[in-house]
Parts: structure tokens; C-alpha cells; sequence
């Protein structure tokens, strides 16, 4: 195995790690929950707090285009899903934008009255349906983990899942579902949260007509960043959004007693967006289209391949990897099963090794490919060996639960 | 009448102005449709940005509290509305907030389907009744301006209504309204976008059961900022989000299949909050509620009738108050209409007095206390006069039409 050292300098990616702030002494591993503020979007928050409200005030609506946000960062996000320019907006939170399309797409298939979801999903991507079935008299149905393709059928109307799962990272044949479930009539949501940013997605590819997404991960755009929605150009005209608020009018500005639709995506805007947390994520959107997504995904899976090499070097008992081992089909996290996580997850953090924890044995460590480096991934693997060997997770400081998100 | 630098000496609001970050040479009247920067929001932004989420990266969920933004600053509001303070909570937009309000209700109220709005309301109080209509098989009656009362009937289930009419700034009859609809069975969502940090409101003394409202105006918590939306304590438990989204439910981080709404309001959390919009809305929170809200709506109340008392001190042909002449009926904003409205807004922004146009022929005009002096009240009414008396709109300059937001 390379010096890590010589990796580090030999690599092309280097010089993002300095263009983000992160604190000295933090190795920091939990990208999948959060990723850390870039120098730039620390800039660009600034200047759109202090020049564009400050000064432009009202007129910046159209001075600085924040009337045009949730396009122009749509068609920024875009070629990182493998999507046209104008098939994806940036609107709202992930849990609104499946409502609001998993609303259009029953309310268009009047016939089939069913939300197929998987158990054991992102949590939202269960919750948003049980809302939408209650108001549009509709029905929820949970497949075991692993039988979603089975329980498709005629009265399948939406599918909501993510492309890659939160909780083990293992990535979802993307145009095998969505043939299937076309096949078969019914119509496909795709979480993109776990995968924008952190592996290949090619929407257009894989046939995928519809998906939503989050951009605090991988995209680095800030807690609770605005999320996206991505509608393939077909079938826009076809759906109705059934938040249909002002800003996804035809004219919002003719102030208009009837909402006629906008043309194309932009009718799945639905209220007046929040432009502080769009100049962060466009930042941050700005700083990632500079580095080429195959490397990216190459380095990540780099990193995270040696982490594990170098964890599993020895036999370590009680510890099992519950991604898939093939990094190909893993996300941007690998998932270590451990019956005492959480304490370990606490006396990693407490060696500045920031992972996360869900319960009630699941470790998850992420390795995006800007903000790590391979000098790193050899430190949060030896922190946790350490950790392990030593025992010191079982120090009651690291036992006493607390809420962890 | 007073000389206004005596009135601006001895207001004893006027250091509230020093703490705004208001461009030199401007008079700024549109904090109606924008209010504008703080200090302490410039300064709480970058802290968010730098030392939270910079510093404190996934932890500042818990470190910062950030989950706890919803409930924390719809607490903050909660004093600005006659509400108790777990009545509130900040989340997504006015739209979207409509929509969950709106929603639930018609689900708890199965035999009535009418959704009742009236022309010429703010538009997304009208549109967001549409769609929602379409996913719940309800209808949308519309009441023509001035008939709202009239038109409720047993098939009403719910009203969606502004308190403050945005064009006019007329105030709607809180109390009167409410007890007409409920004596008929029907509920009511005020919609306090125009009325909160503007004028009085006493959502409990009225007996006001639901509202909404926006953050960007007269609580000048950023372009966009998240929105607020209040559930009387009584009637929390009996509804239910349509947008169950995760940071809803009981028990967020149990990550567990089945939706259970959190109890009270926080059920209407639907996704994960903007956090940068969120910080800027709390300082800008924290600073208004350092002036007693009497003494604000006094000196707004002051300030409108001097500047339409200069203003109509002469005949001015062509230009009328569409406002009520009763500040006490009136919001915070004054609407004059004239036939070149539009060309007058221009030709007064040209002369650095910031107000807007409203198609065909409104101009209007914001009085906030915390961000107008006495003697720009003055400035804007001379800028006015001067403009109407020579005619300078009618230069080509000011009557080519772009967009105004």
C-alpha cells in the first residue's frame, strides 16, 4: 500500500481540502450528515447579506437574479445527476419536493391508489407518503427490505427510494427499478440525498423520470440547504403541483386570482425561497463543478477501500462491515456494525474522529473525495482500532447516552 | 406639526435606525415587501456560517441547537401575535405553511369541501387553494373583495384570508370574521404575512385558531426568510400534517418506519430547516423585541399620516389614497394610486426613494417604525411632490417597463 503522504501530494484533488474550513485536529468522516462550509460560501453568504440585501435591498430580486435561484441553481446541480438544465429546480426541503411530486404523479394515475415504500428507508421517504395517502385517500404500502421490485403491481402508483440507502450505502440498480416499475406502469420518486455528490447518477441513463434530493451532504450547502427536484423534460407538462403556490405561476407578478402553471419545472416552485441559503449552496455548487466527478468518485473510493483495508487488516471481533464490500456498488459511506457503536462513535469524536451513530449498532464514516485526505483515512482508521483494542469506549464517558443526530 | 429632526430627537425609538445597515442617500419605504439588514443579523450570519457550522460542524445540531430552531424562534414570535409561545413554529414557507394548514382541516372536517378565498387576495392565498383542492377532491369558491362574510355556508371548511390586504393595507375585522366562521362551522387560516411586526395582532383575543405569515417584511429576517405558522393549543392534537415529513414525527431519530406526530405544533415541521435563514430571522427577532411593539405601531402610525398629510396638503390631481384614511384600519403601508403609477415609482427610486408598483396603477408606501426617521418620512413626501409637480416621470427613462418585483 502507498505512503499515504505520497498520495496526498500526487493528488489532483488536492487543493480543495484548503479551500474548506475545517477545524485543526478533526478528521472529519460524517459528509453523509453534514458536509463542513467551504471559504467561498463563507464569502458568498457575506456578500449576499451584506451587498445583495444590504444594499441592493427590494431590487435585488432581479439585480442580483435571486428571483431566478431555484433555475439557476437547478441547472448547476443538473449535470451532477445526469440531468438537462432545465429538468431540475432547487425548492423546499427533500420531504416537501416527495410530496409535491408524489402528490402530482397519484393525483395524474387516478387509477392506481398505491405508495409503494421499502421499511427500513430514510425515514421522510416512508413518513411523506403516509401524509399524501391520508389527504389524497390513497394507500401506503411496505415492502420488506429487499422486495420492493416484487410487490409492484397494478395498483402501484408511486414508488418512493433512495438510490443509495442511508443507513448501510448500498446503491440501488437505478435502471433495473425504474424498467421494472415502468413495465409495470407505476412510477418511480429517487432519493438522490445519500448519492448527489458522492457517486455517479445518471438520470437520464438510467431512464429515471422523476427524483428529488437534498444538498447538505456530499454538496456541502449548508445545514438544512435547500433541497432539489428534478423532473424529466417529458413529463413536465403533464403533472400538476399540488402545492401550487405563487412562484410556480405562470406570471406570479400579474398577481392573478387563477394559478395557471409555469411552463416546465419551474411549476414545482411554491413559495418565495430563502435566498441566504441558496447563496451558500451556490457557492458551494460553484467550488464542486471545478473538480471532475470521476475523480471524485475514483479518490472516494480510494479512501474508503484503504480505511477498511487498513481496519480489517487484523481480525477485529465484533466489528463487520455491513456496506457492500465491492466498492462499486457502496455510496459515499462505508457502515460497520459494532454491538457497542455508540460508545465508540463517542471515544472516536473524542480522538477528533467525527463519525455518526444510528441505532442501535450501525457506525457510518463518509469519504468525500474534496475534503479528505488519504493521510486522514489512515488516522480515523487507527483511531479506531485503537479505540477497539484499547477497550476505552467502555469508559462511562462514552456510554451514557445523549441524543446524537 | 412638529419639526421632524425634534420628533426624531426625542423618539424614543431612534437608535433602532443606527442598528440597520440602510444604504446612505436611500429613504427606504418597501420593507413591506423586503425589510432590511440589521447589524446583529450580519453579524449572527457570519457566526452561524463560521463558528456553527465552520467549527461545529454535524454537532452544532445539538451544540447550537439548530434542531431546535422551529419551536425556539416560533417562540420568539409567538409575543408579536397574541400567541403562547408553543403555539408557533418556523418552518417552510407562507405556501407551504398554507397548504399544511388548509389541508389538515379539510381532513378533519370530511363533510365540508368548500375552500372559500377571496379576489384579489395575495395570490398564493388563492393559489395554494387550488391544488390542494385538486389532491383532496375539495372545491375553491371564490368571494368577490368585500363579500368573504357573506359567502360561508355548511360546505365551508376553510377560509384562507390576509389579515393586512397586501395591495390596500386595509385590516380585515379579526375577531368579527372568526366568530362568523366558526359560528358556522367553518374554519379560518389567517394569513398575517402584511400584518406581524407591522401592526397589533391578538390572535388569542380574537379567537384565531390558525395562522400563517412571513418573516421578510416588517420583521426584516432576510429575503425569503422561513415562515411561521400558529395551532391554538387546543386544536393541535386533533390535526394531523399532510406533509408528515421526518423532523415531524415523535421521535425523529428512532428512524422508525410508521409516522406518529410529534405532539403540539411541532407536528408541523415537515423536512430539515434552512439553518443560515433561520439564524438571520432570530437575530432580526431578538432586535425587534427589544421595542415594545405600542411604541412601534405609534411612531408608523405617526409617520404615515405626516407623510400623507405633507403630501395632501395641496390638491394633488391624479393622485389618490386607496388606503383607509383611519391609520387604525390601515397596516403598515400606504397605497396611493395614479394612472403613471409606475413611471413615478421609477422616477422616485431614481431620487433614492425606494417604494413599489403594483400593476395597473398602485404605488406603495412603508412606514416601519425601527427603520424610518421622522425626516425621511418628510424626504419621500417632498421626492413625491416634486416628481408629480414636474412631470419628470413622463421622461422615457421612467416609463419603460421591466420587471418590479
Amino acid at each position: 500500500m502507498s505512503d499515504a503522504a505520497s498520495l496526498d501530494a500526487a493528488d489532483p484533488l488536492r487543493r480543495f481540502r484548503d479551500a474548506f474550513e475545517l477545524p485543526r485536529g478533526i478528521v472529519y468522516l460524517a459528509g453523509h450528515s453534514l458536509g463542513p462550509v467551504s471559504k467561498a460560501v463563507v464569502a458568498r453568504v457575506a456578500q449576499a447579506v451584506q451587498n445583495e440585501w444590504g444594499h441592493g435591498l427590494v431590487g435585488a430580486w432581479n439585480t442580483a437574479d435571486w428571483i431566478g435561484a431555484p433555475q439557476r441553481l437547478g441547472a448547476k446541480i443538473a449535470p451532477l445527476i445526469g440531468a438537462r438544465s432545465d429538468e431540475v429546480i432547487v425548492a423546499d426541503s427533500v420531504s416537501v419536493n416527495l410530496f409535491k411530486l408524489a402528490g402530482a404523479l397519484l393525483a395524474a394515475a387516478p387509477g392506481r391508489k398505491a405508495i409503494l415504500v421499502e421499511g427500513g428507508e430514510f425515514p421522510t421517504d416512508m413518513h411523506i407518503a403516509q401524509g399524501l395517502a391520508a389527504l389524497a385517500r390513497a394507500k401506503v404500502r411496505f415492502a420488506r427490505k429487499g422486495t420492493l421490485a416484487e410487490r409492484i403491481d397494478a395498483r402501484t402508483g408511486v414508488i418512493i427510494v433512495s438510490h443509495v440507502h442511508y443507513r448501510d450505502a448500498s446503491v440501488r440498480d437505478m435502471a433495473a427499478l425504474t424498467a421494472q416499475a415502468h413495465a409495470a406502469g407505476a412510477e418511480i420518486v429517487w432519493d438522490l440525498s445519500h448519492s448527489v455528490g458522492a457517486i455517479d447518477v445518471d438520470l437520464a441513463g438510467a431512464g429515471a423520470r422523476f427524483a428529488v434530493g437534498c444538498t447538505y451532504k456530499y454538496l456541502n450547502g449548508g445545514p438544512g440547504g435547500p433541497a432539489f427536484l428534478y423532473v424529466a423534460r417529458d413529463h413536465q407538462e403533464r403533472l400538476a403541483n399540488p402545492i401550487s403556490g405563487w412562484l410556480g405561476h405562470a406570471d406570479p407578478f400579474a398577481f392573478a386570482d387563477r394559478y395557471e402553471p409555469a411552463p416546465g419545472a419551474q411549476r414545482f416552485v411554491s413559495g418565495t425561497p430563502p435566498i441566504l441559503a441558496y447563496a451558500a449552496l451556490e457557492a458551494a455548487l460553484d467550488l464542486m463543478a471545478e473538480a471532475p466527478g470521476a475523480l471524485r468518485r475514483a479518490k472516494s473510493q480510494a479512501l474508503s477501500e484503504r480505511f477498511l483495508a487498513r481496519v480489517f487488516a487484523k481480525k477485529r471481533p465484533g466489528l463487520q462491515l455491513i456496506s457492500p464490500a465491492d466498492p462499486a456498488r457502496r455510496g459515499g459511506h462505508v457502515t460497520l456494525k459494532h454491538k457497542d457503536a455508540y460508545a465508540v462513535v463517542k471515544a472516536l469524536i473524542a480522538r477528533g474522529v467525527i463519525g455518526d451513530f444510528r441505532a442501535p449498532d450501525a457506525m457510518r464514516f463518509a469519504f468525500p473525495a474534496l475534503t479528505l485526505t488519504y493521510g486522514e483515512a489512515d488516522a480515523a482508521a487507527d483511531a479506531l482500532i485503537e479505540v477497539l483494542k484499547t477497550g476505552v469506549y467502555r469508559d462511562p464517558a462514552f456510554t451514557v447516552s445523549a441524543k446524537v443526530t
